[in-house]
């Protein structure tokens, strides 16, 4: 089974969950998704992270949507395990370990706030998740409260040798990846895989300080795809270019609160969500929020061919 | 099957969930501590708690401590039933109420803030659980960085009417209980059994202000017995006697961070446990805290005779 | 003297307070600047606002920067007071009203949870300045911690004669300008000017939604003043074409924790400041970090001919 | 001027600012208090802590408080200067120490998160208020959100020689004490005198932990004196007993939010001040609690003679 390693690269796509409107898991509607994410190019998958409203589902409900994505698709898919304890977590990391996933997120708790007790809770996931499970730490102080300095993030990659990939999401966060680069460089730390994540808002810079592509879940992979390319062929401009073109919507869509259900409308106008349902708790999208989303979809459509959608 | 009403009084024990020095489940020890707080008079049990350790045990185990309690015991037992999404709190709530258990207890994710979104969650909490289930409110500010106003409460309880008991742990909260016995009695708001958290730090007056008891794991629950009953009797200097000969062991072990470890350190001093172990992540107690609980013990033995310990 | 009234409109531009290298306020810079923010056609000033460095401003020099500021230009000018207590946010308050100013700031401090805090801070706050006093409500969770609901807004609204302005940077809040609007439609609130904040980053749709007009300050207020009048004149693609030119940019200048450094960076490089030093404590921009900013000032230079730069 | 050094122990009593009924400092109260407080035999006071109401102050009764202070007593006099940013956290504390100031205290924003961003604000605040001003860290993680584990104070300890004294009042904070005595006999770092607040709650177990002592503000300062000699001449049941006779008040005065409404209403009812107003934001104390408050003042004074009260 393909595992992720500290030179992965490329676009894992995070995949939501789909519901129908009675609040059911979709599968149908998800493996549409799937194909469709295959087509874009994109690198790798991750599902059950928190915009695949993880921790709305049941364990049982859990295992079989990463069962499902797991039958359907040769792509490597990472799979977030974050729980509130280390023994739920590590049950499900056995089952999806064995069910053939490339690797496990883990997200911190709000609670930690030193940089003792973040490196100290890395290494109790890290051993409750086991020692051959590639381990990404996921950096996300905007969302859960927690800071990570570069030299956290080192001492966690040398203390943990399971810790293979950094989900890149501080903001501002572009130095970080330079000062982590260089740490590297002067062997300070071993060499992560860097994927970036929020929303993709600053991926035409973060890929030129060093990333080496993006974990996020923009409704059109195809631009994080692009973009991850373009800058490795050193075509600069081209990929400001795209990337320009679909800022707009991007931003729309990095909303705290409603992003997910943008990114669901999207979807379903995308031909690939029958209902972009989500479970409660959730906020639902206005008419007045629709329409403007369509309005960029509209714009969009003029400078990316790739926008096609159905009624 | 008894189940707990707005009426309920008395004092519901939160229970530990002891584990042996390998982290497994210790139903003996558990047992063992079923019978101990039927001796004492306590009017209930609380399970799968924060103090419970709820949040590091897998589904099944959850399941499988409810069913072991439920059978072992005819005192009504409340079972905590949070989680971070609607789903999981539903199939455990529907599992533990099919097996017997008085009601469930829901405490707020901490990233609600205002009034509406309060509301709003335990409205769909009520929702998730079923309008049968009786349902337990937790007001704990200082812990979950939530906090209901008592006109929030009163909106709770006029518009969930399965929401029949507060667990009341707000700090400072004396003129809460006031300012909420004020309401009902105005017709502003439904009664709701009131019982009060905070280790017991302030039991002595809550009962006094018209708390109808307490819920908490405090290692003595019989003192808590008896302050509830003296109080209910009158018999206000009595009560105050007692409760200020345990205070100086309830202050100790009402520290946040260690104070799950001192607690299970004193039932392991009573015969109660087998091992004080807690599952990760967890403090453990210096030598340096274990003698300064032995030395409070020592110091209590000589103000209240039910203070037996083994070596 | 012009004071900020409900029907208020327009472009407020948040000054930046010039410093020299040594930390010294730089008044020649400021005189600068002022004459440029005349020159753009924005409606008014703030100043003292937290992207001004008002907290690490001596009192004195405080009302020394508002005295300058007020001497230079007939524009309205908001002070931000904002302060721990009452007493020193009446002294300060006070001082700027006798010299001029056009209304007073407040955003509330980080310990409001409820709705009955919030709103009983903002009567505080209303009568600590003085009921002829035009105020300012700031509502910015993402930076105070303060959720502030419409129905809250409403109720201060209400309550407060004084407060006649919304500084509306919640996020998402596309939907809040709609839900206020209808409120006062709907007379259960009296009309507040709402001038949005957050860098920008929404006002594209902002200005569509009813508000009238945006407070902060971003490096271009050109754009700011060009977007609020072409969405009145309905040029919807127009405004669209010309905020999509400059959003790469806001975007970039948008990001917490060095969004300060970058405009006081482009300020300089615009000809405006001497130097673009903060007080401490702030972060200083990477020399990578500049040239990104370079390189999005170029871009932007070949879509909007105002982008003239010195070395 | 005495100032305090790595040595010093015993008691710093926190003052509160006594107001008149309308606001006003009430400077005849601020004398009596300061009599009393050297009656009581304590080592120092501390002034404008949050305790004293400081950010309600102006900058101009700050120092005027400050200055009869120093004016009235021998006793070194701590002052806290904790300001949002350095520039008035500076020029209060140059003030404060031309007048005769013992040393300044200063608490962390409440934004710092990392070990790093803690070391370097300190390295900022000590550059601020001067190399040769005595520095007290406060370490208060229940108020300020800011955690510090020992290694961080031992980096503060070692990079800043004007860091002599540690404010102690993390929670639970017992082994903290332990563990910095031991890196401070490991030559880890230099000796700091560690005094500890948290009203006092822990302070009979902290003093046999090796603090030096306390700085808290409980109405009643002879017993942080008594528990400070007791301990220090080796009596520790006579030390516990008469912490344990003051523990239920000590309990009930140390609840956040209505603390130092409880304090000063103590300290009028001991006769020293003549009200017990404080300046809004405040709460105010209920009959209810006020009867509380008489209840334990009446036990109290059965086991200690001192608790003398005017009607």
């Amino acid at each position: 089974m393909a595992v992720v390693t500290r030179e992965t690269s490329g676009v894992f796509a995070i995949a939501p969950t789909p519901f129908d409107d009675r609040g059911d898991i979709d599968y149908s509607s998800l493996g549409r998704l799937i194909d469709f994410y295959e087509r874009t190019g994109v690198t790798g998958l991750t599902v059950l992270g928190q915009l695949g409203e993880a921790p709305k589902l049941s364990h049982t409900e859990s295992v079989s949507v990463v069962s499902y994505v797991l039958g359907k698709t040769t792509l490597p898919v990472v799979v977030g395990v974050s729980a509130p304890g280390f023994a739920p977590m590590r049950s499900l990391a056995q089952e999806v370990m064995a069910a053939g996933a490339a690797g496990v997120m883990v997200a911190p708790p709000n609670t930690l706030r030193t940089d003792d007790q973040i490196v100290s809770y890395y290494q109790g996931a890290a051993a409750a998740v086991g020692p051959e499970t590639p381990l990404v730490l996921q950096d996300y102080p905007l969302s859960f409260s927690v800071v990570m300095t570069p030299s956290v993030i080192a001492r966690i990659a040398r203390d943990i040798p399971s810790c293979v990939m950094l989900k890149h999401e501080d903001w501002p966060g572009l130095d970080k990846i330079t000062t982590l680069r260089h740490l590297e460089a002067n062997q300070d730390m071993p060499r992560l895989s860097i994927l970036c994540g929020n929303g993709g808002l600053f991926l035409d810079f973060e890929t030129e300080r060093g990333a080496d592509g993006a974990m996020t879940g923009y409704c059109f992979p195809e631009l994080l795809v692009d973009v991850v390319a373009r800058t490795a062929a050193g075509r600069r401009e081209d990929s400001h270019d795209l990337f320009d073109a679909h800022l707009p919507l991007l931003r729309y869509e990095q909303q705290p609160g409603i992003g997910l259900a943008v990114r669901k409308y999207v979807f379903k106008r995308r031909g690939l969500l029958a209902s972009d349902a989500q479970r409660a708790p959730s906020g639902v999208l206005s008419e007045h929020t629709r329409s403007e989303v369509d309005y960029l979809l509209e714009r969009l459509a003029r400078r990316d061919p790739r926008v096609v959608l159905v009624a």
